[in-house]
């Protein structure tokens, strides 16, 4: 690596002591700390995106790039995709993360054929490996962007031209062979063109049936290869599209159960879609994870008031540990992780400003971290719970439980002893409890 | 019947050359006219609902009640139920409408034990009977209402105390066997507090598996008493809940088929909810039609800059002509129907508001209905719709569509084919030729 | 007083070391406590609402009452309203907080004419007036009920039939009355009836006049009566009606401003009402104190994912902050407060729920306050902001800010000095440094 | 003009038989034909706008440019600019519309230096002049980009950095001679980077004073040159904002009445941003006619259930009529008109879409013309809301209404008159009565 991109920066300290003012320590992520049983890596697994901390260039529909990045200047694309391959590497090294996850075309230039492009990305992910092998840092997921070319304006495997899903499935054989290629623990679908803008044009139909088939192919070839990451469906309501399929965790989860897909897929969830869906910040991580789908993260954040993808950092405190404390009751998010897909805003134009950001998030996360370690290890919050569904662990609670129960003797129980008594819900208590912790 | 409610009202002539002033006219409405092989009351299945044409006061969050109706003033509560019963038929008779739909505490007050609350409905439900004999008159649908009476505050099935999922069951068996009772073609299950207010209080694995015991002992019942009408779950993503299981379409369809209940359910669709769940008015009336789970709909409307339930008459052109067009296309609604699942506004005080109110949503469905065969059988939207998908029907893109290709087929078709070529989605064109039909 | 309601309670401790279990002490909130020269008491001036914590019954559009007060059960109107109040002061005192707020409804029952209802609130206000007088408990503001009676379902000062606004007016000129007897420091105008249903049957430049006349009349009685209270309109966007004229903040400012009000009113900010408008939580109060306009605050919170007033207790540490930073910047809230328009959840049934929610919702804005006043004696985030407006205090940025200059001569200005450098926002290092003080 | 861009158009007929099929042809919108009192071309005064039509590449922030227009290809900057030009008159001159509107950066490409700029600009307009006489094409209004340039990321006029605020002055400066040069009737500020993106790193106050000194500045040079045109402002609430100070028409109005602007501007209210706000459509329109405000319309539509600008052509009728019967019942928007700041979806990709989308949206406001001009002139409607309001005609209405009146006065009415009658507001009647009209 000849160039040194970020020289001002050696390796993030930790610091608990850091004032407001020492923004490049970490205050409370402390990477080999054991808490619970795991180091903070190991229940962190953080991971840095390649688009917006490479790739991103500040441009947004009411204006041009604002962030010219050092390494995204001069030469040809590939040229140019080395160096931010390089500049890559060292920002993961420098900030102390192990994973980093990417498109293919993020990582290697779109060519005007096919075939240029897989030569692209061969030459690419032989200087990816190279440099993976010389830092330990790994891929926690590949992804194919089957959404930016024109070419997919109108759906990739839901595009009412069977050539352009041809074209998409080709794109992904290699991001399947990539992943494969790169150690990849995960490889992750996101259809950011599969729903439709307008409803008098779509056969949805149709377009569902096509989606289906086509994560069916990416099963058989991923078999056929011995591909042995985990599958992720990432649900987003709509943007880009006004409707995407893979609307929220139930709707994917449905679809996949129809489509006798539920075994092969797990979720990667992002909480800014989750807030476009009109849900609360943790709640499809939580339903995920309740259907046994939970695969990853992308943590990040939108503005509430805002109806777009803002892919903020993550910075809120109470939310960060709601997140973690789900994490850990799963037993951890791994081969998953969380990935910053977040992006510094287009007016935090120094290079630094990555740096910040990053830190700012994981800072966040491993207080969230440690708050959930706290809630779990006292227990009192947990044992709130467990004595308001204390009922269904016995007599006829537990025959409704465990499905044994019928609609007559229910009757006859209430027959028996009539009406129920109140039970506070006690929100207010729980809530107040909670912020104790925070 | 001694009383009559609604003196100034014989019959709703239809008149198609009434003036705007003539509010109390069908101008589209004709019930027995034949549009594409029906008459137009077979393909449109009106419905009257009971809770908020005969029960509503008008009441609000920050309002006491407005609307005085002769038949719920004086008498003991069984007394006013009779008369509400008798103004309820003949409301229905007045206008026209051949089905209604009701929850069992609608009908029938609760009284101070399961019990009396079970004779109160054999008193009432035997005078339904009766009217419905002389009158021609069906039950649509019926409901229990499992969300008001305050023992339901934290949920029915998914109650933390099992003595109330157990109140909730054998009220529900009640119900089932007035359903059969009344001959209704349908049951639905609204699950207004089957949810959460706070995650934090919440064990949403337990309360989901409870649920869904819940629906399989409705199923044995409903076996073991040979009742054989449709079962419908209507979605609503939230309020009085902040979250509802039931969210969408989407979600309880994922729901039904994870706990292997999607055979024994389909969905009634009111399209406020759908709006308050993100998504354009007709939205989860075509999803649950093209997974084949479209039973029936509530017809009504919200405001799309509120968000909350408004269940306001349903009035606009267009989205009327799209539920048809869908509904026509499915092959029609039976056993479901287009129930009106609206009530008038706090401040339509008049008892002749009921009838304005259902004549301008029934209308509006004529003019969709009308509007949508226009479309049909001119078969110009359909014609492009399929040209569009051509691709689809032959070669590569056949064994795509029939689950046959696999990604290196693909591949090798790209690698021939190269790149595909631009094709307009046309979305202006489909909307201006669909303006064309309104 | 006979009656003692809240046996359980004396008086709530502080106690900075109680654990999680003990939710019935105060944790951050210490009343004499001085920071930033003046007490925690002076900073916050907690006030309790009567409606939500005295009258609420925990009915909801789907639900019964679930709130069954000792207070509100048996007895005549009149005998109930003294009860209750006694047991509002016996909560007040009790949970330590020296203001309450009331509608004139809520205190006092509405007569079957003006002047039954008249001499209730005369007899009430007199027994108020007494226990203020033994407990030292001072009224925060006053306001009329000018929108639960259905005489006002069609609008209080906005209504097309001016009986109505005339009742209105005699009930406002009673509640002014009172505000004087009782030593209100301030007198609130909510107008959740001022807007309207539906475009279709409104004149908004009618209605909008007239209630600029009905505010006038209203600041001609009280200088008449010589009551020094301040005046304050609260702004919703919606809820009860699709759009009420006090949308938010600016909507006030503009209206009070077009009619020549704004020397004699300012504004109750509910940031729930700011989130309903589409707003941050902290939006209104922010802007309202920009504009000199910010007299007191509803503190509650909404959920950012539902479209309805949920009027939850205030628990999130991050809008505390901000907002308490707001209110220090501009010299505190007096005669303003910080009122606690908020309910517990209908399934919080339980009477020490009241409490838990009362400290749970004082000790959040207690932590907000200590946050605050750490970032303004720390004084690094406000070095950062003025830093970051610097150019404005000199040269050409001075004439600017003091409009003094003109496009040629700022046109003159950039053809000397060309192209302005590119100046990072920092936004991630803004809440990164912010999160320092969380 | 040596090429013709669209050779497959000649001019658009106006053929009110035309079905579905000829969605080239005008159905409702007949320039000449004169309806109450004026032509259609007079009341709808439709102008193309620059910038979606003939720069949109179809890029979004998710993907690349679709659209690529031949007039963009090949060639320098003013090359191209200037084929741009030729290729927008064309297209004025065969859609048969008189009006366009630019941003000054639109129109003739940024230079390095702001004299480049001013230089560009002036032979770029010396061609619009040409082509505006040879045709009898128009300019509705001019427009400063002050948003897209990266300069601008922080604000234009609300920059921290003075020095972008100078450099936004001059080149305002010489967008309010091009308005002069060019004949514009208007000239519309839309402040799309002049609000915050964070509370944290912003100074509103500040930022407020130096946005209306900028004001000020231009109402000076305005009149200074003797510049005639109406200065209009255009709220929009947030994007690319988080928030925007011109949130809505509203906020506008109290901003302009507060910095004693508001006798210099009236408003630009384009309805997609109306809905943004969280607003019905229509919504802005009304209220800032009522304010006497309405200068002009952006005539577009977004989708209710997405929270981003997608600049649809309208095509909904419902709402084309409301705001037509807006419109006439205010006599009119000259100097103002209806402008399409409306784009055709990325994936409407044939040059004809461009002729297609206008079309539709013309007749679709065509259509709302004639429906309100029948609305007005049968005045059915009118006259159920005048009989609603009549109590303020006589009387202690009157005086109510003319601001003459006392609450002691009206308490006597009330003492004298007691409770007023129940009045039907008869909302589902006036919603029946609308659709008897589209």
């Amino acid at each position: 690596m000849s160039t040194e991109y970020f020289r001002d920066i050696s390796k993030i300290p930790y610091s608990p002591s850091a004032g407001a003012k020492d923004v490049l320590c970490f205050k409370h992520y402390n990477a080999g700390e054991v808490l619970h049983g795991r180091t903070m890596e190991d229940w962190l697994r953080f991971s840095v995106c390649y688009w917006h901390t490479f790739c991103g260039t500040g441009a947004d529909p009411f204006g041009s790039p604002t962030l010219h990045r050092p390494w995204n200047e001069g030469g040809s694309a590939m040229e140019t995709a080395k160096k931010r391959l390089h500049a890559a590497f060292e920002f993961f090294t420098k900030l102390g993360v192990k994973y980093y996850t990417f498109h293919d075309r993020d990582m290697s230039p779109e060519g005007s054929t096919l075939e240029e492009s897989n030569r692209n990305l061969d030459e690419m992910t032989d200087l990816a490996l190279e440099l993976q092998q010389q830092t330990g840092i790994r891929v926690l997921w590949v992804t194919c962007n089957l959404f930016a070319h024109p070419r997919y304006m109108n759906g990739a495997s839901t595009n009412p031209d069977c050539h352009v899903l041809a074209y998409a499935a080709a794109q992904l054989k290699k991001g399947l062979d990539v992943a494969k290629k790169l150690g990849a623990e995960n490889f992750v679908f996101w259809g950011g063109r599969e729903g439709f803008l307008s409803i008098y044009n779509t056969d949805v139909a149709a377009e569902l049936k096509h989606m289906a088939n086509f994560f069916k192919m990416a099963v058989a070839y991923k078999d056929k290869i011995g591909l042995k990451c985990q599958f992720l469906i990432e649900p987003k309501p709509k943007e880009p599209c006004k409707h995407q399929y893979d609307y929220d965790a139930m709707s994917v989860i449905g679809f996949l159960k129809h489509y006798g897909l539920d075994q092969h897929f797990k979720l990667n969830i992002e909480p800014n879609h989750t807030t476009l869906a009109g849900h609360a910040y943790e709640h499809d991580i939580v339903m995920a994870s309740v259907f046994d789908m939970l695969g990853s993260v992308d943590s990040n954040t939108g503005s509430p008031d805002l109806g777009w993808d803002t892919d903020q950092f993550p910075m809120d405190i109470r939310n960060t540990t709601v997140v973690m404390k789900t994490v850990i009751e799963q037993g951890g998010l791994q081969p998953g992780g969380l990935n910053f897909d977040a992006k510094v805003r287009r007016e935090s134009t120094d290079l630094v400003d990555l740096f910040i950001a990053h830190i700012g998030a994981m800072d966040a996360f491993a207080r969230g971290l440690r708050n959930a370690v706290r809630i779990i290890e006292e227990g009192f919050l947990d044992g709130m719970l467990k004595d308001r569904y204390l009922s269904f662990r016995a007599g006829i609670g537990q025959k409704v439980d465990e499905g044994r129960a019928t609609l007559e003797e229910l009757e006859d129980f209430i027959k028996q002893n009539g009406e129920p008594s109140v039970t506070s819900g006690q929100q207010e208590k729980y809530e107040s409890v909670f912020n104790h912790y925070l």
